[in-house]
């Protein structure tokens, strides 16, 4: 049976969605492999919507009803239409499943963003990934989704966010480990089948961020 | 000096702006050849917004006022906020152009998409473009972007929308040549310093894209 990746978005967009360019390598380096993915976002509202060059909220952040945007319609953009709601999926599906970064992870899928160590996952997410983790299958977070390894995961296990200070405690007083690592390497728990890359939490280039999310893809294929 | 590539924005999104794979993989072998690159978008406003998992228009098409989605704002986003506005761009900053697909350079660099061969051109766009094909730099078109040519470029100048008869039609009689080109290669028009690719026109997977995207941005800089 050929391998089949499930690729969780949490929007369109690293300030308010999912990192787009961490989602494209992923999605490039699994076909570059001939390994089939398919691309899941649970149907949520999105907690704002920021402007990508002033960082602040922009007036659709305003909008309400259906003129409100929501986490699957945007992402759909990132998955070029080929995208499935997170509540209808099979982890049974699939051999392993990734997570790209932006802080779609902190603001959508979760609500570390505003409570930090104190987040709740959304449900949809956490139990879709708690799947793998409990069936020995791998499991890939890149960028700023690690730190809810904990809670994704499982308590203990060994990750990497790159070298935020802060962000580290969050994600070590939730119950993680935490090792430092460079841009263009992976922090592998084998015990736990989890893969991780610092990718944009550290990256200032894009060839920067792709040397570790295709780190982190191989592995995560190796292992699966 | 080293050699400094603009690429142009037409939204994000495949369906109403820039297409996502073509955009990011132009920037991500621009960077794996140590090229410096600067994105740019006109702020003008997005013809509409679809939904790109149905292909309807969504309720926030509607939206009017500073909700409306926006050209340079949503680019935003693909550049990861690093993102100049088009109407400041200045061609004698740069060495080449390039333009990767997606409907927004039907819908909203030009009214293609509802006007075919009778098509206006925005003219920042024109100009900006018109700028490197009279220094004699070499200029980039993806997917859809070579519907354009004869307006863009020149009249007679040579290049590929993969294999649509419809739209070869309209782009043969706006007064440019067109040549039938495989998903993986690019068409070269040494005299007027032309590359074009047909990309998501034909592509069926993300490497097949970066076959023919990759092949273009080689070519450009080789005769930058």
């Amino acid at each position: 049976m050929p391998k089949k990746v499930a690729v969780l978005l949490s929007g369109c967009g690293v300030y308010d969605g999912a990192e787009i360019y961490e989602s494209v390598l992923t999605l490039l380096r699994l076909d570059e492999k001939e390994v089939q993915y398919q691309c899941f976002a649970p149907k949520i509202p999105q907690m704002h919507v920021i402007n990508h060059v002033t960082g602040e909220e922009t007036p659709a952040s305003q909008a309400e009803g259906p003129a409100a945007r929501d986490v699957f319609t945007e992402a759909a953009r990132v998955a070029r239409g080929e995208l499935q709601d997170l509540a209808e999926a099979n982890p049974d599906d699939f051999d392993a499943v990734i997570l790209p970064g932006g802080f779609g992870v902190a603001k959508n899928f979760s609500t570390f963003a505003t409570e930090g160590s104190d987040c709740e996952v959304n449900a949809d997410v956490k139990n879709f990934v708690q799947a793998f983790h409990k069936a020995g299958k791998p499991i890939g977070l890149m960028c700023i989704a690690p730190a809810l390894t904990a809670k994704l995961v499982a308590p203990g296990a060994l990750c990497t966010i790159g070298n935020d200070a802060s962000i580290e405690g969050a994600l070590i007083s939730m119950g993680a480990l935490h090792k430092t690592c460079p841009v263009d390497d992976i922090v592998v728990d084998t015990n736990n089948k989890l893969v991780t890359t610092p990718a944009y939490m550290l990256a200032t280039r894009i060839t920067e961020a792709r040397a570790g999310i295709f780190k982190l893809v191989d592995k995560i294929l190796e292992m699966a």
